[in-house]
């Protein structure tokens, strides 16, 4: 440590908010450059490579095969698939000196497909699984969390390549597999959640989530063994019911009921339900107003019913209206739409206002999953004041689409009937889907099959952010005094540390570091004549190599200590068997 | 390679001109992405990564150690240092979300700078030599030549931080001894030569380079030792000569000689020497108009006086001039300054007309170092056909500057004294110099010396191009069917070719590929039962790895041939002697 690059710093980044970007710095991992952009110190470098190597291993042992692609790619490509335009402001864009487009690429996609393309043409060429370990960009509207979301990482991105959707299956299984057994090399607990494919378009999809409270995607669960992020949670909607015998709707005077609750009440109170039970939230058709941004710009008003006891999920409503960004409606909206009662809204009015695409209104209107026919609602009526009683879906209102923007709450039914969920947080740690045709349709991927006949490839594509999970593992391996890292992604195997200025012990201490070495350990050696033993040990519990080898006094006697970074654990042990302990531990 | 991620080409990419780019193509090294960027497949990845692995190996040898930056940074240190305008068109720029300002880093002595700055406070952190391994990016004019000359590209760059010269030279000739080593073991010849530190700036400054005719760089040497890059060769003044006795200037008629050799001729006609000896082009002065384009676009026209046997180096002049783009004047600047009369050029005239920056004209005279006080010149009178014999330099002219742009000559003194120069040319495959305090003092890198006492800390910077030498080596490492790998970065260590469609002798092939594994050998194992043993030997032979097994018709007598790929030469070995022969070689 007397030569070693390194600097170990005693307050936080004043920038800093989580724990893992506290901790790398101040240890000397890693160190800022730009909002979201770090440079590797040694100990950060080392810990990177380490985690890479676990994943170079398993994906070799799933037939993975490396390549590797530039970061600056020319925009033709992600031009034909549609991500140059879908991708927003998060796409680094950039033209070289003739004027030519580039990107600094979020993921690889493209290149991989015309990759293949370019190579093969036959399905005994397939299957073919090719991945590489690459710096990523995505200029993140808000970059925070140090390592956990950059705008520079470094990313395993693999890709499978399959002439049948059987193949796909096996493809998408055996890295499936490699993910399990990298997360539990790394020691990183994780849930396979069902996802949604999000802006990659594809079919089957699973997260690999770490839990934690302070994941920042919600999923939810079952007993039985249901799991998915809350933007593929799929509703089960009730069986629709005949509206024959049902009575026909009411308009009925609500003053001053802008919100569910007061509706309800007044419902209550002077319009009981004939069959005398009591009207609540569930019962009640909320319709609210939101505006879709679509890619080029356009603004659009949408109108969406769902039961008053929930709210729109603005997560699952991205989803829903993908690839529009939605918000919320604003004052401005309303006021261009005077037909829209702040308070009254309902897909029907005694005035004679629809909702609908092919209404009057023209506004689109869209409804939850558990408006079917021959549902009855109390929902408002498109006047000041009023509302409608026992508005009855596919009777009384149609609607021009169903969606997913409803939020989960705890006890809805698993859509696989295992029961109802709970939920929980957690951070992303991988990503598995099959993307399907879509790439492989966009840009031309065909291969031959056994009839001679040319079929349409399709694809996989699974990643893991090395960055962000060398993150997660910091911010789940540490205490008050600093990082406490598993042994299988630690910096060094060993930290040994001599302290006091006798020049006998740092003698003894050369030989057991040659010693350590030897036996095939990697050892960072504190061997700095002129610092406490006290700042020694605060940099060594900071760096958080998990076996410590104290040298010092007793050293002359033979005897060194044996620190257990994470129990804190120190016994004596003979200087010479300090290699073999360490080798049984 | 049933299964390999490979297809050997048998066409040459119609945009390859050199060698090297030609057949890391076919045979499967790289592909391209864009003009100058490429995606490394996974048999250019290994190669790749062999190289990586011993200029790592050195670096650590060395006592460097290894960090690593983003190849996206922010604009402000590069602001600092000014070379976010002096790199001019090379860079790479882009703006965030936020329309901060950003590159692509084509080196890193501003981060390097900083990083050091911002942990290290005192002479005892120093020295410190730290590098990386690193995607850099340049958006070359004319990219070219695959990989010798792309837009992306990998380089080792490495750092020295010192608080004193001595400390400086220490870490300079450290790295200077590491970059030897790496050539060796890459098995690449090289001439160390003196260079220009061009852009960069700088004191000592050295380049590796190859040697071979087909280099972009020109170099000279003496048999007595000294090396130089052209553009580094310092010229030896003659001594200055006293004027006391010289003639006076004669301005004579000369019509139809705007070429030296024609004045040469009339002059030697019309005017003999008065001391017998005939005059000769280097007795001319040759005044060339050059048109310097500063960084702000001004455009300055500048006359150069130079010994009429000599062109103007363009290359020599770009570093004469730096960073001002230098070409030659062109007719309309020559319509702007009628006082220049083409063919006839003088620094002085009979008509009163003077060159100088002080002078009437105000345009600036520079002169090569030949020129020095009491050497008289034949050259134009700036009146159409009539020139000037016996301008005495000091006496009847004088100039603003001394400058380097004359063309070096085979034959022109060493400046070191140790005999005549000739040419040579080469490829630059590394670079070591000595920044001196130019970064630190841009960006206010000081440490506490042993006084207390605040002092800027000396850089030295070093560059190997690792894509840049892999296509050296392959470029000198071929033959006309494929590439011939050194052993040292071969890609596999043995390419085990089984033949034929006998069961039973690809049971003995896999039987030789575990053999040669378990003895710790990387093995390419071409497997494919379908393909004609002259497809196979065609694919052996272009990919070069450079041992090759055939197990064949004669396995089942517990023969195989070993074929060396470099010599061609053919022997039958047992079966079980394999590992060990190879073992042995």
């Amino acid at each position: 440590m007397s030569n070693f690059f390194l600097r170990t710093l005693r307050e936080d980044p004043a920038d800093a908010e989580v724990t893992s970007h506290k901790l790398l710095v101040r240890a000397g991992y890693i160190r800022r450059q730009a909002a979201g952009i770090f440079a590797w110190l040694p100990l950060g470098l080392r810990v990177k490579a380490k985690i890479e190597q676990i994943v170079r291993d398993e994906m070799a042992a799933a037939g993975a095969q490396e390549v590797h692609f530039p970061a600056l790619m020319p925009r033709e490509a992600y031009e034909a698939t549609g991500r140059w335009d879908e991708y927003g402001d998060l796409l680094f864009r950039l033209q070289d000196r003739k004027g030519g487009d580039y990107l600094l690429a979020p993921t690889h996609e493209e290149a991989f497909t015309l990759l293949v393309k370019d190579l093969y043409s036959s399905y005994k060429d397939l299957p073919i699984t090719i991945y590489q370990i690459q710096d990523k960009y995505r200029d993140e509207a808000r970059p925070r969390a140090g390592l956990l979301r950059g705008r520079e990482f470094t990313m395993k991105d693999a890709y499978s390549f399959d002439s049948s959707d059987a193949g796909l299956d096996a493809s998408y299984m055996a890295q499936r597999a490699a993910y399990e057994r990298i997360f539990t090399r790394l020691g990183l607990d994780y849930v396979i959640v069902q996802a949604d494919a999000g802006a990659m378009g594809g079919s089957r999809s699973e997260e690999f989530l770490h839990p934690t409270p302070v994941g920042e995607d919600t999923f939810v669960q079952s007993q039985g063994g249901y799991a998915a992020n809350v933007e593929a949670y799929v509703t089960t909607p009730p069986p629709a019911r005949s509206y024959e015998k049902l009575t026909p709707q009411e308009v009925v005077d609500t003053p001053n009921t802008p919100t569910i609750e007061a509706l309800v009440a007044i419902a209550n109170e002077k319009h009981p339900r004939p069959d005398g039970r009591a009207w609540t939230a569930a019962d009640t058709l909320k319709n609210v107003v939101l505006a879709l941004t679509d890619l080029d710009g356009s603004r659009e008003i949408v109108v969406v019913g769902l039961p008053g006891d929930r709210e729109v999920d603005l997560k699952r409503a991205e989803v829903a209206f993908a690839p529009a960004e939605v918000e919320p409606a604003t004052e401005a909206d309303f006021a261009k739409h005077p037909g829209l009662v702040k308070g009254y809204i309902g897909p029907w009015s005694p005035a004679g206002q629809v909702l609908g695409e092919e209404s009057s209104t023209g506004i689109r209107y869209v409804v939850d999953p558990r408006v079917v026919d021959g549902t009855g609602w109390v929902t408002g009526a498109n006047v000041e004041g009023k509302h409608v009683l026992g508005l009855v879906a596919g009777r009384d209102f149609s609607w021009d689409a169903t969606v997913e923007v409803a939020e989960v709450l705890p006890g809805d039914p698993a859509p696989d009937g295992s029961g109802p969920v709970e939920l929980a947080r957690g951070m992303e740690i991988g990503h598995v889907f099959q993307l399907g045709r879509k790439y492989a349709e966009a840009l031309g991927l065909k291969v031959l099959d056994e009839n001679g006949k040319l079929v349409t490839v399709t694809m996989g594509s699974y990643g893991i952010g090395v960055t962000r999970i060398l993150a997660i593992i910091a911010e789940e391996n540490n205490d008050d005094k600093g990082l406490i890292w598993p042994e299988s992604v630690a910096p060094f195997d060993v930290h040994v540390v001599a302290t006091g200025k006798d020049a006998a012990v740092y003698e003894i201490a050369d030989g057991v570091v040659d010693s350590l070495e030897a036996s095939g350990f990697d050892v960072l050696y504190d061997d700095r004549p002129k610092v406490s033993p006290g700042v020694k040990f605060g940099d060594a519990e900071l760096i958080g190599v998990p076996r410590i080898v104290i040298v010092g006094r007793d050293a002359a006697d033979g005897v060194v200590e044996l620190w257990d970074r994470r129990t804190g654990e120190r016994v004596k042990v003979a200087v010479d068997e300090v290699a073999d302990r360490l080798a049984a531990l």
